[in-house]
């Protein structure tokens, strides 16, 4: 018996707070687990006395004959601590409190963990598990196969009611509140062997424990139940003022994907999104891939289809010629086949023909899921008489999706018909907007492609540097050359008298940067394209009027032909740690907005599929007619900033822009570091997590 | 009247092929027809004779007793000729005709036409008018608001079914077919007195009369009927192979959008998101401006419809001070006020709360549309107690909106509760996900930020170049400089010898250019920054080794700095005639795919409306210390090809990329014209269109 056991099966529940009104929380929990009675013993408290729903009621936890296993608090705030109280004496292991505005929560929850028990909540709507009967909720839920773990109780309460509305009910609804002891989690963690779940969908707002977090999403992938995740942060996001590129480009909720993506879960962007996707994700087979074919009995309808699933990435593959060919034979001459199939009436002289039509395609080797769209599942309602045949045609249909392996979505104009029951429990998820079955398949398309997370690349061996400067190029520069990134040669001057030496030794052109810049072509602090000794000269004695002394980095220009400008960057994310961005570069980076992310846990394989994600690819590729460029190098840059930020645990920061990438390697030009300010008088503890306040400081790098 | 006036409210009709078989069109029609019977006679034919839905058929027109304004034919196709053939004859002036696959259907329309008769269909779903109680189509409708003309009949059936569950209904229904004789853009044309009609939904797959279509839309804006549109391409698109970037970068779909945009219509993507715009724009007062303000009673209701509104473009405007002070007096003390606002609780305590702060968010001037999300609706659907406080406050709501002309969209997990009835009663349109809600304010806001079209811009003086090579960059640059674009100086050499005086002629650093090569970088036809008479001797042996003799143009290279490459192209329509593209430039355009495009009567606002939508904008408006570009410049480079384009109509199409965008003045760098060939031993006459075999030749300018 894990310690949530008391919140999936107890055999005895306690409603304290039990009312009469309907517009009361107790109403609903004592209804609820009234519905459960036949499994166990349900208990009411009202302080009042008398009897709800039917059922006697106690005036207090005092006045019961036993312990219960499970209570369930909807009482005011101000009463709650003693009930609470009263419940751990008595032995009660598992609290569920709907209690809004509570005070000292943590000291709660510490009591309750004193005590051997644990509690969800408080300020939450209640959980709901379909296999055992037990209901301690607001509102009503439709058993199936959808459990839902949210951090707010009323989009929990949506999602519920989208899932009913789809037919694929709840399997299990657990609203965590305000998680004062149990954590969203520990409920992941604890549906991975609820049997009667196939899909699993999370509302979060924050993250917590990453790592835990993540290790619950990955168990329920491997246990075959695939996770759906909700979150903010879009707008929320445009509110944090961004210091470096990077910070620009890798958002709150490119971190939330690169985490789904590494533990193989996906997040979503609505619940009406997560339903329909959950909808085909238990029902249907596995969608294998981004090709579909469109059947529909309508030439617009096929062809908006085909547009629209063509922006949602799906791929509306030309059919073979011999899959043409077997469509012709169901189909009057001239009907369209290669992809939308019209069947041009075929359906009204034969419904049986819209099963033989989805049977070739399924049975095609070019095709991983099929969108029926159009007048299919109308005949029941427009023609009774034919109610029967198109029945047949749904069960007939589905049992050749199934012998394929592969899904059809429905989109269809009538709701509720027995066409459209059939479909359903035949296993065709239909859906009544073409948009809401396209993004169901393109979705299912998307958690099936899901790669698996693969071990990580080692971090490797980064020195530290004794006597770091706070921050700056050249400190950047020295931390990374050390960790195995190219930069062009270079030296560092203080004064007008160390250039012709610098010059000496290095090949023009040159460029003259002010170390400790930021943003330096901004500001006036580069100077590029010098010659000679003449233009060090001058740029040098430019630069030090206008920003004063400080060092100077001079250093070989790159200039190889066909190099491309990307930007590589990493910063440590509050839940999931360190994170590693790549994208377009230059000082345009934000304006292109072209980046991907992942945990820095990554390896080569997943570096090289940050950099397939980017929509400048083909720039890398090699565009018309220019050379590829070293894509490999590339990788292997993502690679040690990622061992980097792994190593040197008070980096917050880091950032290579641009970094150019050419036919013959990758050579960084520009690079910028944030650490942590170190705790005052200590060296910096390996492995501990920054301070929150962030300063410029030395790295502390194991 | 009209000469379509026999589809709107004819005085009698006779439904050819009336069927006593639900299945069968003549069924349907004769059901519609007779439910008319109140208003209009009504007669049935049915070659068996006997009775259909309780009414007499008589087996022929010849056995009427007297001529029907309008004839609905739901025969065989092999039938059909006779029995229009009889119609015409007895001087029927309305021909719906259903029957598909009609061969000879030019000849139908024409003598139609000549029996002073008009023909909708063949091939159509047939139509409807609720306010004159006609009905001649498969499938039910539900009287209302939403004109739906459609080229598919079966979408234009999906968009009546969504317009039913929407609770606005249908005021006219119109299935265009095959097009014979009556085309789309004369119904339009006929919806603009049509009093009944409050917005029009339009399929279309192709376009016609582009012009007389545009003339269709304008008067039904200027008649207060928002049209939406929807059509296809997006995929088809994709198989168009391209020749210039022009032609990549504007899609068939992006001149669809341009004219749309030019007439006051707007596309929409989906059958669902057209009538989730129509279902705010006919009930609610117009949306102004992309200010919202999301009212709900869950942090995380409210959080998400704040991303997704923040994603659909919306601003998620925070509240001034004044509105959070009044908001907070119906408030508990931390509830969230500066937008999204959390009732926290205060509609439990009084559901009137809802209305009241409903009331101070559109009382306020900063906000242009208000979003309610969450629980509102299931109260009287979970506590029936409470039904008449929540239609109360509905109502209060829907008065408050009303009288601040700013429109409520109610997102709401409850479904035909009365509060969802009165809310849609008192204009306040409902949806079941919050995205719906979200993209139809969104929608309406695009709706009112269509731009008047305001007159074209003269098209100028474009002087006929004689004698003009077939195509190639010397042909363009004539063309173009004639018409005033700047481009460097230049002198065109076929032989070395020529060189020296060119070079005398020009200042250093010079580029040369194979002037015939398309796409000149990627096939060694340019060669750029040459010093000197021996760089450009050197350049010229090479490439006249490679590519042979021709035509080189030396040409002053453009050095200035801050410039930002651009592409301005433009080509013919076959609907829309000539349009105009302005994009980011040079050899990445394709990739970047960053354009805007607009007809070429555009004027100067509208030119800088294009440069305004792109995505570079800030580029180049001084990006990151960076000087300004001449924006106005670019303006004007866009007019002058828009000119050049309307005045030669052999133009098949142009493009100037890149064309350099400096803080000084805008000069073009490269051209490419394709001209269509001219008809045989004839001058192409100005004004024609270019015939369907397009080759290079001289542009035929007035």
């Amino acid at each position: 018996m894990t310690d949530l056991a008391a919140f999936r099966d107890p055999a005895s529940v306690v409603v304290v707070g039990a009312s009469t009104n309907p517009a009361k929380w107790g109403h609903w929990l004592a209804r609820g687990a009234l519905l459960g009675a036949g499994r166990r013993s349900v208990h009411l408290v009202n302080a009042r006395g008398g009897s709800v729903l039917g059922a006697v009621t106690v005036p207090s936890l005092a006045d019961l004959p036993d312990t219960p296993d499970l209570a369930a608090f909807a009482v005011p705030a101000a009463a709650l601590p003693a009930a609470v109280d009263e419940a751990l004496a008595m032995g009660v292991k598992g609290l569920l409190v709907i209690t809004a505005g509570v005070p000292r929560q943590e000291e709660m929850a510490r009591k309750a963990r004193a005590a051997g028990a644990r509690l969800i909540g408080p300020n939450c709507l209640g959980l709901y598990d379909a296999d055992t009967n037990l209901a301690l909720a607001w509102g009503e839920f439709q058993a199936g196969s959808l459990a839902i773990v949210s951090q707010s109780g009323q989009l929990g309460s949506e999602l519920s009611g989208l899932a009913a509305a789809a037919g694929i009910g709840v399997s299990r609804f657990v609203s965590v509140g305000d998680q004062a002891d149990v954590v969203a989690h520990e409920i992941l963690a604890d549906l991975v062997d609820h049997d009667a779940t196939g899909a699993v969908a999370v509302y979060l707002e924050s993250f917590g424990d990453g790592e835990r977090l993540l290790a619950a999403l990955e168990a329920l992938r491997l246990a075959g139940k695939p996770v759906l995740l909700l979150t903010i942060g879009t707008s929320r996001a445009a509110q944090d003022a961004a210091r470096s590129h990077t910070g620009a480009l890798t958002t709150s909720l490119d971190v939330v994907d690169a985490a789904c993506r590494a533990a193989g879960a996906l997040r979503v962007n609505t619940p009406a999104a997560l339903v329909n996707a959950a909808q085909l994700v238990v029902r249907a087979p596995r969608v294998r891939g981004r090709r579909v074919a469109i059947v529909g009995d309508s030439g617009g309808q096929g062809a908006l289809a085909a547009d629209i699933a063509t922006s949602a990435g799906l791929d509306v593959v030309a059919f073979p010629q011999p899959v043409r060919d077997s469509l012709r034979r169901h189909l009057p001459a001239g009907a369209a086949v290669a992809n939308p199939v019209d069947l041009a009436g075929a359906g009204e002289q034969d419904i049986a023909n819209y099963q033989r039509l989805v049977a070739v395609v399924t049975a095609s080797e070019a095709v991983d899921a099929v969108l029926l769209t159009g007048y299919f599942g109308c005949y029941a309602r427009d023609i009774p008489a034919q109610a029967g045949e198109e029945v047949e045609a749904a069960r007939g249909m589905c049992a050749a999706a199934a012998a394929a392996g592969v899904p059809v979505a429905v989109h269809s104009m009538a709701e509720g018909t027995a066409t459209i029951t059939a479909l359903r429990a035949g296993g065709a998820p239909t859906y009544l907007t073409v948009e809401a079955a396209v993004t169901a398949i393109a979705t299912a398309a998307e958690i099936a492609a899901l790669p698996v997370r693969g071990p990580a690349a080692p971090a490797g061996d980064v020195t530290t540097i004794a006597g770091m400067p706070p921050h700056g190029y050249d400190a950047a520069r020295r931390l990374l050359v050390g960790a195995g990134v190219a930069f062009p040669p270079a030296r560092l001057v203080h004064e007008e008298r160390e250039l012709a030496a610098a010059v000496a030794e290095l090949r023009a052109p040159y460029a003259l940067k002010a170390e400790w810049i930021e943003h330096k072509s901004e500001h006036g602090g580069v100077a590029i394209g010098l010659a000679d000794l003449a233009a060090v000269h001058a740029a040098f004695a430019g630069m030090r009027d206008r920003l004063g002394p400080g060092g100077y980095v001079l250093e070989e220009m790159d200039t190889r032909p066909h190099a491309i400008e990307m930007i590589v960057g990493a910063r440590r994310d509050p839940a999931f740690g360190p994170v590693v961005m790549v994208g377009a570069g230059g000082v345009e980076a934000e304006l292109r907005h072209d980046s991907a992310v992942d945990l820095a846990d990554l390896n080569r394989e997943r570096a090289l599929a940050m950099i397939r994600r980017l929509r400048c690819l083909p720039l890398l590729q090699g565009w018309r007619g220019r050379p590829a460029v070293d894509i490999e190098g590339l990788a292997e840059v993502i690679l040690t900033v990622a061992g980097v930020m792994r190593a040197c645990s008070d980096l917050l920061d880091l950032e290579l822009n641009p970094v150019r990438v050419a036919p013959g390697g990758v050579v960084a030009v520009d690079a910028l570091v944030t650490a942590a300010a170190p705790a005052k008088g200590a060296a910096s503890p390996a492995g501990s997590r920054p301070g929150a306040g962030s300063g410029r400081s030395a790295a502390g790098c194991r």
